[in-house]
Order: C-alpha cells, then sequence, then structure tokens
C-alpha cells in the first residue's frame, strides 16, 4: 500500500477508528494524487474512491496497483452497497473541519455509521511536515517565482497597469509551472494599503510603490513570495517603513527554526512595529503546501511550535490607509537549527526605471 | 435596505427565524455584492458583516448607504460582542450545507444560540430565477463567449497543443471579460472521450476531433458553453454519434420551458442514446448563475421544474473510452414558453483547416 495510506491506516487504529470518509479533495490528494470529485473511503479491508463517470478514466490513469484503491462509479452502488462499506465497524472518522452539517447527517443515515468520530484533522497533521518529494516540489515553485519575478522587474514599465502585470506574471507561471497558487496581487501606489488588492487598471506612474504577491504550483505544491518595488525613486516617506519591515522580515528568519513558538514569532513583530506606531494586521506566516494556506498558521491566535521540514511563510506588513504599504515575504523551510528561504530574491530596496 | 436583503427577512420572519449566520461567499456576494471572506450576520436590528483587517478597506468600497450593513473587524469583538448579537432570538438559522460541523459546535457556543436551525438552501432558492440586472450579466458573458469561439477557431492549426489553445481562450477571457468562469476544457483526439479532461501537451493532428468547453465572467456572473470541432475533415465513425448528440440537444431546446420536469427531460435524452447503443454519463445540464455549477441540477436525480428566468445548460454527449466524444453545450435561459439560447454558435459540423 503507498506509504502516505498506510501510515493513516497506523494512526487509525490507535485511535480506535474502523473505518474512515474523507472527503477534503486536498486531503484525498495528498493521499492517493487523485484529483477528482469523489470520497476516499477506508474500510476495514479495502480502499475505496467513488466518483462518477466524469472521472472514472481519469482516476484510473493516476492510481496504480500500489495504491490499492478499489475505484466505483457512484451510479452503480445501490442502497446495500453504501450500508455495507462500514459494516462491523463501531468507530468511522470523519473531517468535521471539512464535512457540511448536512453531509454529517445524511452520511450516518446512508452509511449505517454506528459512531461517527470527529478525527481533529488527523490528515492535516501529517501534511504539516513535508517529505522528501514534496520539498522538491515546493524548492522547483519557489526557484521558478524567484525566475519569473526577475523577469518582470524588467519588464515593468510607467503607463502598464496592474491586470497587465499581473497577467505577464500569469502567463510566466502557465509556461513554466502548473500555473499561479493564488490570484496574484499588483497593487500601486495607495492601492498597495490594501493588503489583499485585486489589480486594476491603474497605470504604473513614476515614483510609484508597487506590492507584488505571486506563487506558482508544481506537481500540485505551491510557492508564495511578496516584493514591493519601486519606480525610479524610493519615496523618503516609505523609506523608514520599508526599512522597519525588512528589518523584522530578516528578524524572523534569524528566530524561524525547529521548537520557536508561532505566537511568540508574532507577537515579536507586533511589538516592534507598535514601537514606532504601527499595527501587524494580519498573520505573520502560514503553511504552504498542496494549499496556499494551510497549518500551521504563525499568528497571535495559535500558540505551536515550528517543526523540522514545516514549509511556512514569513510576510510582516504595514499598510497606510490611503496612502500606501509595504509587504516582504519569503516561503521558507524549517530545520532543526534554523530555516532556509526557498525564495531568494533580493529584498534591498528594488527601484525600476 | 437592499432589495435582495429585504426579501432575505420577509423569509426569515415567515420561518419565525430572527436572526441568521450566512457563511456561503457566494450567498454572500449575491446579497450584498461584498468578495471577502467573513460572516454575513441578519440580527434583529442590524445586519452585520464581520471580516477582518485585509479586508476592511475593500469592504467598505463596496457597500452603499443603501446596504445598511454594519461592518466590523473580528480582531476588535470581545466574546460578549459576539454573545450579544443574537441576544433575544429565539431561532437563528443557518446554512448547513455550507457551515462545517465543526463551524456548526463552535458558533452555537460563541454566539449562545439557543435553536440553531436548518434553512434549506433558502438563499439558493433565491439565486434560481434571475433578475434582469443577472440576466443582463450572464447574456454579455454568453456573448463574449461566443465571440472568443469565432476568434479562437479562426487561430487553431494543426500542431498547436491543447494547453496552448485553453491558454489562448483564457487570454481572450481576461481581456475581455473578469476570465474564466471555470478551467477551461480542450480535449483533442482520444481525449476528448473523457467528459473532465484537462489539457494536455498533446499537438492537435489533422483528421482530430476537438472538445472544447469554456466560459467567463462578467459581474460575476457565468457562461458556459461547449462545442465539439474538427480538423480537416469529419471522420466517418463520429458523424453518426455528432449527429445523435446534436439531435438531442436540439430536442431539448424545444422541451426546455417553465414547468418542463428535469428528470423527464434527462430521461428523454438517456433512451434515445439508448436506443442507439450509448448512455448519458453525466447530468444533462445545471444551473448557471455566480456559480458555474448551481442549482437547478438537470438529471435523473432531480425531480423538480423549471421555472421563468431560471439559467441553466443542456449539454449531452456520448464519450467513446480512449477513443473519442462529442459533447454539445448552450447556455439557456428559460422562458414562458419555451427557452432562448444565449449562446449562439453554430452547431453544424466545424471544420478547420
Amino acid at each position: 500500500m503507498n506509504p502516505k495510506l498506510q501510515c493513516l491506516r497506523n494512526k487509525m487504529a490507535s485511535l480506535d477508528l474502523q473505518g474512515m470518509i474523507i472527503s477534503n479533495p486536498v486531503n484525498i490528494k495528498y493521499l492517493i494524487k487523485v484529483e477528482a470529485e469523489g470520497l476516499l473511503l477506508i474500510t476495514r479491508k479495502e480502499n475505496i474512491f467513488i466518483t462518477d463517470g466524469r472521472y472514472i478514466e481519469e482516476v484510473h490513469s493516476v492510481l496504480t496497483l500500489y495504491d490499492e484503491v478499489t475505484v466505483y462509479d457512484a451510479k452503480g452502488l445501490t442502497v446495500d452497497d453504501y450500508e455495507n462499506f462500514f459494516m462491523f465497524c463501531e468507530n468511522v472518522g470523519f473531517e468535521e473541519n471539512h464535512l457540511t452539517y448536512a453531509q454529517y447527517k445524511d452520511y450516518i443515515r446512508k452509511y449505517k455509521i454506528n459512531n461517527f468520530v470527529e478525527t481533529e484533522y488527523m490528515i492535516e497533521r501529517e501534511r504539516l511536515t513535508k517529505d522528501t518529494e514534496e520539498l522538491e516540489s515546493i524548492k522547483k515553485a519557489c526557484e521558478i517565482t524567484d525566475e519569473c519575478f526577475n523577469y518582470i522587474t524588467k519588464q515593468i514599465k510607467p503607463g502598464m497597469t496592474e491586470i497587465q502585470i499581473a497577467k505577464m506574471i500569469q502567463e510566466y507561471y502557465c509556461e513554466h509551472a502548473e500555473g499561479e497558487s493564488f490570484d496574484t496581487i499588483v497593487a500601486s501606489g495607495e492601492n498597495s494599503s490594501k493588503p489583499h488588492a485585486v489589480p486594476t487598471n491603474r497605470q504604473i506612474q513614476e515614483k510609484d510603490i508597487i506590492t507584488i504577491d505571486m506563487g506558482c504550483k508544481v506537481n500540485g505544491y505551491c510557492s508564495d513570495m511578496t516584493r514591493t518595488i519601486f519606480v525610479g525613486e524610493v519615496p523618503e516617506q516609505v523609506k523608514p517603513i520599508y526599512d522597519l519591515v525588512l528589518k523584522n522580515e530578516e528578524q524572523t528568519l534569524i528566530e524561524y527554526k525547529e521548537g520557536a513558538n508561532t505566537r511568540l514569532l508574532t507577537k515579536m513583530v507586533e511589538n516592534d512595529f507598535k514601537l514606532y506606531g504601527y499595527n501587524l494586521i494580519h498573520a505573520l506566516g502560514h503553511g504552504v503546501g498542496l494549499e496556499i494556506h494551510e497549518a500551521p498558521y504563525i499568528s497571535f491566535r495559535n500558540d505551536t511550535k515550528l517543526r523540522e521540514n514545516m514549509v511556512v511563510t514569513t510576510e510582516p506588513g504595514i499598510y497606510i490607509a490611503g496612502q500606501f504599504g509595504v509587504r516582504i515575504e519569503d516561503t521558507v523551510q524549517i530545520t532543526k537549527d534554523g530555516c532556509i528561504s526557498l525564495t531568494k530574491s533580493g529584498k534591498d530596496y528594488i527601484v525600476i526605471q
């Protein structure tokens, strides 16, 4: 059986679960590499993927003998089939953070489940640390992001619109990777004061500040990087804020390591910002993997520790409403004694002409 | 108050709901045009949108006085604030098809809710029929899709890859609309036998059959169209299947009207396919609106009636595993006495050179 499914079965045994229904498509992709609408059932004797006619061929082309997954077309399944899958299972696990309340009620009835048991992010917790194959994909995605950033800074000229720049990034990623890992942010001038700005038809002007938040996918795995760049010159009033954000970003790269506390890391940056009269209005960072935002979240809300081979971002930012914003972000692999920044684009003032 | 919120409040009153938590982002977009992470609370006296620092500026720029929505940053809310929102509410509605089981449990605790009541697609049922403004957006999206199809058929040449063609469509939509409404399908040769094929690096060849499934967004509203086209000539073995699919697609356009039964419509096509030894392996159609796939679903599973100003697809298809497939699809507005196909691209054999 594939090692991720084997690992899941071991976890289930330790929790006295005889069966499990996996509905989160990201977890299904993680476990069996399949991207298709459907449910993965772990029963006493079998691994079963239930899908429909649209995906059957595709699913068969991805699964190998080694996965030991039986595929069913939902159209061919009877009421009895559903009731038999978990027969003699006392406890069946489900993903309470993915299954809707309506599905929860429906599945208990349809599968005749005795005890439907919350599994508390069991699979997501496996996904927290990345294995060699996953790390390779993320590194590649980060490499392509650096190359794309290098390319794009040579293309940007006053007169171009944010949308045009975002489109160039998107096209680069379509050509060199599996496309964007999220909607690229290109926020110029006063638009940069919105952390989640959507690219507009605003034209780049002389003396503009431009925040670009970008990432791509390789084998389904994401990269994430932000740089704030300048057109022609760095405005005097922006410099102290840029320096403060950069100082803190670099400080986090010193502090990110196995055992570092996520809440404390956030507080460190928050407090330094406050010292100068600013606030950190979003999380300091987040995990990156099959999802662009996944656990662990590095925020004041989350009291946990970084571990070796987690991949996370650090992205401090300061936003002056209606004026401008500065955010600097890298994707980082945690190691025993420190961390490795997987995105490597320069962070000193980047001035385009 | 905006009419969609007023309509929701009337519905709630009729169901003895004094409050409601709306979590489905599509429903939030439908009600108040806001696209941001957050929750819409309908309380006794207020409409409240709870979001976070990343979206506050954006949300304020979309909402008008007329919406009568108060915006809160979650970071500033206390335990007491949450408990006060639904004070004196006996019954509070929630979206059981969107809220996860974990959120369901969490919200009851956090908001101190007495009776948390399932609302059975209350808002989605309002979304089933489109108002004039919504219809205009969908019509425009369909128009752009026809223009894009016309453009693309002039560009496709043997030697191009499926991915290249899909990218051209994507770029056209980025330029002329708000981008794709779903990942464009370009499936050539034997790939066309997969209804949900993902574009590959397969090069278009002489005598190829190519299925293109495409759509874009205007004001958030989607279009959806599929054509199966030919390179150089129509292979003899494909003709009877193309004719059968087209005959059925045109038959549905005659039968689609207010009052037509969705299950019966599907059976009609299924039975005609069976007569010739083929199966309909997916639904006959689906609603189109803010989501590319939404209610009503036109399938053998769904025993309901079409209504005036619903917008739905008809998309019969036949797939010969490992060989080829044919699908023809239009987006259609239902009227009192019939229907209007909003996508208007030709459906006779389309042969490119």
